[in-house]
């Protein structure tokens, strides 16, 4: 088997250069750069497999979306993805996982400009952790920055990871082809970060999370953190286009929509009064935003469908 | 079992404070602020267990030393410990474990004032990654700084961690207290960054690595980095007392001292006419430092003993 440094040459040499990146790969530390009145942004995720995946899953799936998630939490700070490390243990270094996992982490590295700079392989059960780093300006999207009468909104659509699940567990049945495009298309999501900075450059937008815990969990993270409540319309949840196909019961499609995890969306608030510009933003990045409730001075979270309040039905996702 | 929000609130709150953190744990990602003309310095390591550590091994010891072996990263920089993430999958969160765990963690952290800013838990074998970042100045120490005539030094002692190594295989016989003494050692070894940072601040000192594939390994990266030779003296080699008292042949002990893996001491190079200036500073931190060879233009590494060449009798270790 190639030692640790053969393997990190062969696989992950050549994508460390930024114009921030003092020094890259091959030192005890890599050297960052920040200009003036640049804060740097910092966040980490693991994934484990038969946690956050199932064994065997498309390691070129695993590489792209190890860094993705890294970057949904950027995102969610209107922070611009500059830099990151990857700790990868492996039970087995083989070119036929190291090799697409390698495509999928640059495929989406290079797209947005983030840059390899440092980290570790080392012999265990499989189990990815990425620290991503981004350049964050002055003024960023905090989950304190809501405020009584802005509207709710999400990017993208919700609930196809938490149907990915059920299938994967067998508690949806699907064929195998079927499983294999939810597999693909949950865990490929688009990445939303040059959105989240062009929102965070709209002066009066201060307020963002990714959806990783489900929606209605995500948004109590908002409500508690800005001391604001919030109505949220099931209704108009912007679900999945397989949530309509593969799922009968309305009532089943809400619960996965609402309270799923791994969605990676964007949800922000902002004025009311501002939507034609964010509308226009969407557009132009062609990104799809739905408004999805309006932010309350009542303290609580009242989940509507169809004009009525209906009680959650199940608990937000916890990784414990 | 709590929640993963609980358990940060429980164990790893309350200490992310520091004049650089900008915005702490609890939003999607933390937020650093950098002085003019400073850089930032990061590393990241993992600890597996049963790769990296055994089975069952104090969880007061592994907090301490996740984090030390990245801080030994940091020193190797000469860079000024700042903050740290901490990604912890372990198979079931108990009390018996976090509360020693972070109690390890803290003291370090708290010692060195490296703020935690960041992180995750989930549920996997216990495997712990730490991403720490250090505040680097204009002129860091480096793996490409030796140059031709330059004295080799090593701070501390060499070997203890092989030794323990060899005792846990049980290819060593000792009894279980004192196993439980060469663990405690082994992993709770001092941390170098304040003394590394005034090294660095010496305007002729430009070169060091730390120690974590054994001295001979390490070496040979400073000079491959920096296209130079080196004669090594093992005779000279600084070996822990416990080496002498638990290894009869002299051969054996060389080996575990030059090869021996997570010593995380510090390596570094300097012109020999300076030797007298370092001296005062290692007696100023009450760090021992010894001179272990000299730099030379030959670009190969040769190992003395007593004065004789030898051939190495073992490889480097690498965690593949």
């Amino acid at each position: 088997m190639p030692g640790e440094f053969d393997l990190i040459r062969k696989y992950f040499s050549g994508h460390d250069g930024s114009s921030r990146v003092e020094l890259g790969i091959g030192d005890d530390c890599a050297l960052l750069k920040l200009r003036r009145d640049e804060s740097l942004a910092i966040t980490t995720d693991t994934l484990n497999e038969g946690i956050h995946f199932f064994k065997d899953t498309d390691p070129y799936l695993l590489g792209y979306r190890s860094l993705l998630v890294n970057l949904s939490d950027l995102a969610a700070m209107g922070a611009d993805p500059m830099a990151f490390t990857l700790s990868l243990s492996l039970p087995e270094a083989t070119d036929s996982f190291l090799k697409p996992f390698a495509k999928g982490l640059f495929e989406l590295a290079d797209e947005e400009g983030c840059a390899l700079i440092g980290g570790n392989t080392s012999k265990g059960p499989l189990s990815i952790t990425i620290s991503a780093y981004g350049v964050s300006c002055a003024d960023t999207l905090r989950r304190s920055g809501a405020k009584s009468g802005d509207g709710i909104y999400v990017t993208g659509s919700l609930g196809l990871c938490a149907l990915y699940v059920e299938a994967g567990y067998g508690r949806l049945k699907v064929d195998k082809s079927l499983l294999s495009s939810l597999c693909y298309k949950s865990m490929h999501q688009p990445c939303r970060c040059a959105f989240a900075k062009e929102l965070c450059d709209l002066e009066y937008s201060r307020c963002a999370i990714d959806i990783s815990d489900g929606i209605v969990g995500d948004l109590g993270h908002i409500l508690e953190c800005s001391n604001v409540g919030a109505d949220l319309w099931l209704d108009k949840l912007p679900l999945a286009d397989e949530l309509h196909s593969l799922i009968k019961e309305e009532q089943k499609r809400l619960e996965l929509a609402a309270f799923g995890g791994c969605d990676y969306e964007l949800l922000f608030t902002l004025p009311s009064e501002t939507e034609d510009d964010v509308m226009d933003l969407c557009e132009e990045h062609d990104v799809p935003v739905t408004k999805v409730g309006i932010i309350t001075s009542s303290q609580e979270l009242r989940l509507f469908n169809h004009g009525k309040i209906v009680r959650p039905a199940a608990k937000p996702f916890e990784h414990f």
